[in-house]
């Protein structure tokens, strides 16, 4: 609810665990540097956690060159603020130690105990991680823990993947619910916190020119793609037990999904907005499924040679309600295609043949996630020199153009919402099940696994 | 119907009545020089007539510097085929020999005796030399002279004024109408043949994201606006018996309201373009009217120093059907402005308050048609490193940006379209005369003439 830029965060403790994580070092690490850089997180620590013997310095080392125009004066602040860990997941002694070295730092630093345990670990750990917290009371099970202005409070985050299925999934949530009310509890799509999926439902219920639109009665299909140029990239392990459709559409892609066709939530608030995007998933059903692998996949390192992991997933979707009767909507990801784009498109019906010529192409609303973050409308208008033959345009609103760099990074905008308790950009249990049963849905679809060549636009059919 | 660019247009002669007048240097000449540089006009004659002891080498010598990048290869066939015929417009006798002289021009660039004539001259003349026309039959009123490829035909085109009020727009209609068959009557208003202008009816219908949008239920206002900087500009004599209302009202700008609230024409053609815009100028009614003078209009060259001419008019108009019942449709025009400026903007009403936040500005589309040409469409999105505030945003498409200076003249489009017979850029009787209805409704106010700032917006209230 509260703008990142130039408003003061309430003091708190970050505690990483998974601290020698890439995840810690490439984004955790750069977005506290930049919430301090911003003047917004001036009161704080972080802890780092993990397994491993290593230091606090020689993480911090490591994250460096994932910060850039780094600042030596920001930087000294926050090493000076940055402390190592060393522990086992899996012992459960550990959980006192870490639970005195945290006072320990708190003190130090004059904090007032706010705290956020961030699981950036492998998700196999969540659910010991979970219940050692709930047991040494780190986090509060007491509901109270969520009263507005409440301190001390202890929040925990949830690194995706949530679950590698259905049952595996509820078993998690299971014992998350077991463990800590649910308003501490914030289980991260960082797609969530990219600006132009947030855009998506203030574009939509704030312009009168979308708004009365946005139905099956004017929209004819949607368009939700996320193709990426890259293949496996040495995470190849834990893809091949993954693919496409865990990966990509079980998350950000249903997210976007929801939000695209949420019905209004009455208001703008966590309960009201997650709310209307489960009971939007809860209607969806899956008509149609297209899978393939892309040549070479299974020469990649760490791959099974016989995989039949998907790493292309094309889903035509329907949501059973009043509002989307009828109108497909088509959900594209793979890896190594002929273009990194995330966006959706929104294809709006033709016009009305009211004249003697009808229109060549129809309307579209395009919003482009990633990159060239922005909105695009293609329309029709007259062929100058011309009384009655239309051609496409595009208008263009570039998002990057008007608010440059300065627009915060995904992982910082979650970190804000975390510190401020808006759960608004995190997923509720049911909706991440709801995603689940989707899933479960499309693996009963016996398609064939079809290969296609890097740089293609996948699969032929 | 067809394009400007690179189709061979049927020959024709061009006789401009008033030939040695302002029109005829600035915009006429050049037009034809433009269309042969197009190399859509290859066969041709023009002959200018005029009551002066003038030759064709001394006007065209002075329409030259009205034309851009002139090519003295084009200039030279344009010279070639163009005359001088002197004629007092009220001497019968003088007919027949402009007949005789046409003909002999005819015979020598062996044309087949299609004609335009353009009656260019002050508009006191147009009765007469419609009158003489008819009794020569230099013009035929056979009502076959419309029927689709039957030539040699003759077309009479009328500039503008057409009529200083209601009572003089019927008698010019009514002698014209004895005369000529209406499909030979080409009655000009030169802001039809803007792009832009042209551009209203195909946006509206063939785009989906606006034709369900385009009433009362989605629209809050209708703004018209034609401001300029200039003054009148050694118009003064003329300038004074007319007036804001008369001047800009009358014409342009009822045709463009007429153009943004018709009902779809069932055919693109201009019977029902026409009839349409007909329709809705029936149903125009006049709420409020403004009127004001500049300061120093008095002082200027040829003007009454007791001189009550308005030289801006504010009017706010409704239409009584039920498209647009309740929807203020604002059209302001003035001299001495602050800006130079002719758009149309559209504003719609706000997004219903679904959220907890509202919008604090309504989405607009702005039609752009000089300077300046294009389309804007402000809409909001969410600001970003916050979760629920809008702002204001502008969506853009620049129409000289992409079809560049190849974009006809106004003068040129209306050309082609007498050319091709084509009526639909030009008034039909009935709705010169509802207009002037509407000027006749807006002078029954008794409104204090204002006086204002040059180069301010206009009159305070």
């Amino acid at each position: 609810m509260d703008a990142v830029n130039n408003k003061p965060l309430t003091e708190c403790s970050f505690i990483i665990m998974g601290g020698t994580g890439d995840l810690s070092k490439r984004k955790l690490i750069p977005a506290i540097y930049n919430l301090i850089a911003q003047q917004q997180l001036t009161t704080f620590s972080v802890l780092l956690v993990a397994f491993s013997a290593t230091s606090a310095a020689e993480i911090l080392e490591q994250a460096r060159p994932f910060i850039s125009a780094l600042d030596p004066i920001i930087w000294e602040k926050l090493c000076a603020a940055t402390y190592y860990h060393q522990m086992d997941f899996y012992n459960e002694v550990c959980y006192p130690l870490l639970q005195s070295s945290l006072i320990d730092i708190e003190k130090k630093h004059e904090l007032k105990g706010n705290r956020i345990f961030y699981l950036a670990t492998m998700p196999q750990h969540f659910e010991t991680i979970t219940k050692f917290f709930a047991h040494h009371g780190i986090v509060s099970n007491d509901p109270g823990c969520h009263l507005a202005g409440q301190e001390p409070w202890a929040r925990v985050v949830y690194e995706k993947p949530f679950g590698y299925d259905l049952a595996s999934a509820k078993a998690l949530n299971k014992s998350i619910t077991r463990a800590f009310c649910e308003r501490c509890v914030f289980r991260i799509d960082h797609y969530l916190g990219k600006e132009l999926v947030g855009n998506i439902a203030l574009t939509r219920f704030t312009n009168r020119i979308f708004e009365p639109l946005w139905n099956h009665k004017h929209i004819e299909s949607v368009h939700i793609t996320l193709s990426e140029t890259l293949g496996v990239e040495g995470r190849g392990a834990f893809y091949d037990t993954s693919g496409a459709l865990k990966d990509n559409v079980q998350s950000h892609m249903l997210q976007i999904l929801a939000l695209v066709a949420m019905e209004a939530p009455a208001y703008l608030s966590a309960e009201y907005i997650r709310a209307a995007k489960a009971a939007v998933l809860k209607r969806v059903v899956v008509e149609n499924v297209t899978l393939g692998q892309y040549d070479g996949y299974l020469q990649e390192k760490n791959v099974d040679p016989r995989s039949t992991t998907e790493t292309y997933a094309a889903l035509c979707l329907k949501i059973k309600n009043r509002r989307w009767q009828g109108v497909p909507f088509y959900v594209t990801t793979g890896k190594k295609l002929d273009k990194k784009e995330t966006s959706v498109v929104i294809t709006f019906k033709p016009a009305k043949c009211l004249l003697n010529i009808c229109p060549v192409t129809t309307n579209t609303l395009t919003i482009n996630i990633a990159p060239n973050e922005g909105l695009f409308l293609d329309l029709h208008i007259k062929t100058p020199g011309t009384n009655n033959h239309v051609q496409p345009i595009s208008m263009e609103f570039c998002h990057s153009c008007l608010f440059g760099p300065n627009t915060p990074q995904a992982y910082e905008v979650l970190l804000v919402d975390v510190i401020n308790g808006d759960q608004s950009a995190f997923l509720r249990a049911d909706e991440i099940e709801l995603a689940w049963k989707i899933i479960a849905q499309a693996q009963t679809f016996i398609t064939p696994l079809q290969t296609y060549a890097p740089g293609s636009t996948g699969p032929k059919s």
